[in-house]
């Protein structure tokens, strides 16, 4: 077997492939989710701690992470790599000061004062994945634009072990990120705890934060009454590469892209068919030299694919439909192409900006959004930790120029209680 | 009956008030929203028509807005409302212009070059709601922020009447605005048409604009495969009035806002039982001039409130912990007063601020955040009609300098791969 070749001529060819990927069916999911959450919102910590004894088999006093276990993880964290987690946070924290935006105000005419508020979301809940794996880059992506935004209160989340212990990476991170609580809940049960509060435990604004399905949905069933983040599907990356770029390169690219699980998508756009002949063929040697070979070969031969483009201009038109959430610009002069780049997560450019240089290390978010939805959503950033208010003044002057034309519109709509507003301020 | 007044000491009379309001069962709406949209994602375009039949009881050969019927409409309009249109338009225009983003770049360090592009989301649909009542104004604050945005289409759905047309209101308003297509489809069809597009429509990737409950389910069970803004409540109120405050004022704003329907809220929040027994004379006396006077019963007599306070800044407390879509401040010096309030969608400063200004003519967005969301959410804005790349540059050197780091971040998250993605481009 090996990654699929297609010379690329129909958009509609993509947007198939993209529904395909997306039809799965969640309504099992969907039903334990929402009684998970449910029962959470009625019955509080009772609740909880019955999930966390049935569905992650410990049983706990408390679902706060004390201060004793948070000194004891410290503890067995390596030293250096705390250095190397300062390191990256000061890289992110400076990316991300740069995002922050400032209140304004302007004055358009006499008398009329028009402004723009922007504060901080005072409680925010960061839902951080256990289990296989531990991330603490992302505790690091979630926590450090909510410290920036000047969020008061930044709960963790994350699944407790049978040992009723958490992860002390992530506990770690977590403190040198700046999170001001850690709770020992995963699943649905955890963003519900996040979503409704329980006693001695308020109920945060906004949750944010990569999980599996059931954290996914269960962010999905209480966005309304909580801020969310966005749904994270599988990761993607998609390298653009013109005659110039180097096969080597292009496909450890994407085997790194490919490594995180059998849904990931990782797929070349090119001009070049040397290229994609070249790439097929290492792709298929670096394979043998990876770890997660197993991994590979389903995401690599099912979710990628090398796009044989006839020019350029016609890569970039398929590349903003794909909408990826990683994009490599692996061409002459990238800086150039930046203009045809209407929809991607985060665009690396040239040769030695490969993207797990992004995930860990340079300072932009890596929570970024996949499957398309860059077409109308961001990286993660200080603006989802943030609100805006509108402030309007006018003094008396303004008001009146302005008073016959309010009314009329307030008649208009039927509002004849709007009108009355305007006109008792001149009786 | 007369407006309830509460001597205010616990915030968690607020938390339980809300509560109570949002404990709506929404199964069977829920029901019926998801076949509906989930047949028109299957079926396209009959099964639109079906709908449009079946529940707007209307035949309709198209679902697009002919330029005929468009030129039939705008003749019905009068010129000097028209005229009125294109005023307020240009005032929500030069606010928002001032809320756009720009693309920049940073240097952070020699070799190190990192950026922020900022584009516009090309396809997006506004629901405008139609039925009871027209709301020209709706269309305006929806249209205008995504045209300021630069999005290429503009699509606005709203729902057809039995004889097969649409308000020629809303089309005056949405072609004014520059609306690209005008579809005649309300309801949850109407969003599925949005979100699915129909042959010949491709779908648009965000979605924003008022609607009813249906409506509202509608594009919180899209949300994912689209873009939304925000799932909007009943309309509120909250005005903050010390002693110098004009009672006669305060009651005609409260009563505007309680006009809106009977679930819509209208709260004071003063320090001098004065100004709250003048008000309470006051609103039972204006009611009585208002023709919606039978919602006023309703809605301020159930979901309005005079909280009375020790001080203005344990009202400030209250607010915030309200967060409501629109706060007055009736106080002496209310610009500095602003640094009090945390949560609100619109802030309107001083005795000739009413809040209908907002509504139609100042130029700051009337689609804010209600139901307390204003903790977590904003205005609707020119940044809902944008979106944001990160872009990452590192030169050899600077790479070289972060390879072993990165590596070890890699190895600790145990992906092999994206180590060997840096080591390759050193070997």
């Amino acid at each position: 077997m090996q990654i699929q070749q297609i010379t690329y001529n129909d958009l509609n060819q993509i947007a198939r492939a993209r529904k395909q990927r997306e039809s799965q069916d969640l309504t099992d999911i969907d039903e334990k989710v929402q009684s998970i959450v449910d029962d959470i919102k009625l019955n509080g910590e009772p609740a909880v701690l019955n999930y966390i004894k049935e569905l992650d088999g410990a049983e706990v006093d408390s679902i706060i992470v004390s201060d004793e276990e948070i000194q004891a993880a410290l503890e067995t964290v390596d030293p250096n790599f705390i250095k190397l987690l300062e390191e990256a946070k000061a890289n992110i924290e400076k990316y991300h000061a740069l995002q922050k935006e400032k209140s304004w105000y302007h004055h358009e005419a006499s008398g009329v004062w028009l402004g723009q508020q922007v504060t901080p979301i005072e409680r925010v809940g960061i839902y951080v994945p256990g289990g296989k794996a531990v991330y603490p880059s992302t505790v690091l992506m979630n926590v450090v634009p909510a410290k920036v935004a000047g969020a008061n209160e930044i709960i963790v989340t994350t699944p407790v072990g049978a040992d009723g212990k958490v992860n002390p990476l992530t506990i770690a991170a977590s403190k040198l990120a700046g999170a001001t609580q850690i709770l020992k809940v995963g699943g649905a049960h955890g963003i519900a705890t996040l979503a409704y509060g329980i006693k001695h435990l308020k109920p945060v604004y906004k949750i944010t934060g990569p999980g599996n399905a059931f954290v996914a949905r269960a962010k999905k069933y209480v966005f309304g009454d909580v801020g969310i983040d966005m749904i994270a599907g599988p990761s993607e990356v998609c390298v653009v590469a013109d005659k110039t770029a180097n096969p080597t390169l292009i496909a450890a690219d994407l085997i790194a892209q490919a490594e995180h699980d059998e849904m990931a998508s990782a797929i070349l756009v090119t001009d070049s068919h040397q290229v994609a002949t070249n790439v097929k063929d290492e792709v298929n040697r670096q394979m043998e030299e990876r770890t997660r070979k197993h991994i590979l070969q389903h995401s690599l031969f099912n979710q990628g694919a090398i796009y044989v483009v006839s020019d350029l201009q016609v890569g970039f038109d398929l590349v903003n439909e794909l909408a990826p959430e990683h994009l490599e610009l692996l061409v002459r002069n990238p800086f150039e192409k930046l203009s045809s780049v209407r929809n991607a997560g985060a665009i690396f450019l040239g040769e030695y900006s490969p993207e797990p240089l992004g995930d860990y290390w340079a300072g932009p978010n890596h929570t970024l959004p996949t499957n398309g939805t860059a077409k109308f959503s961001s990286p993660l950033g200080v603006y989802d930790f943030m609100k805006k208010s509108s402030v309007i003044h006018y003094d008396q002057d303004a008001l009146r120029e302005a008073a016959n034309k309010i009314e009329r519109f307030a008649d208009e709509e039927g509002l004849d209680g709007h009108g009355a507003s305007i006109r008792k301020r001149f009786e």
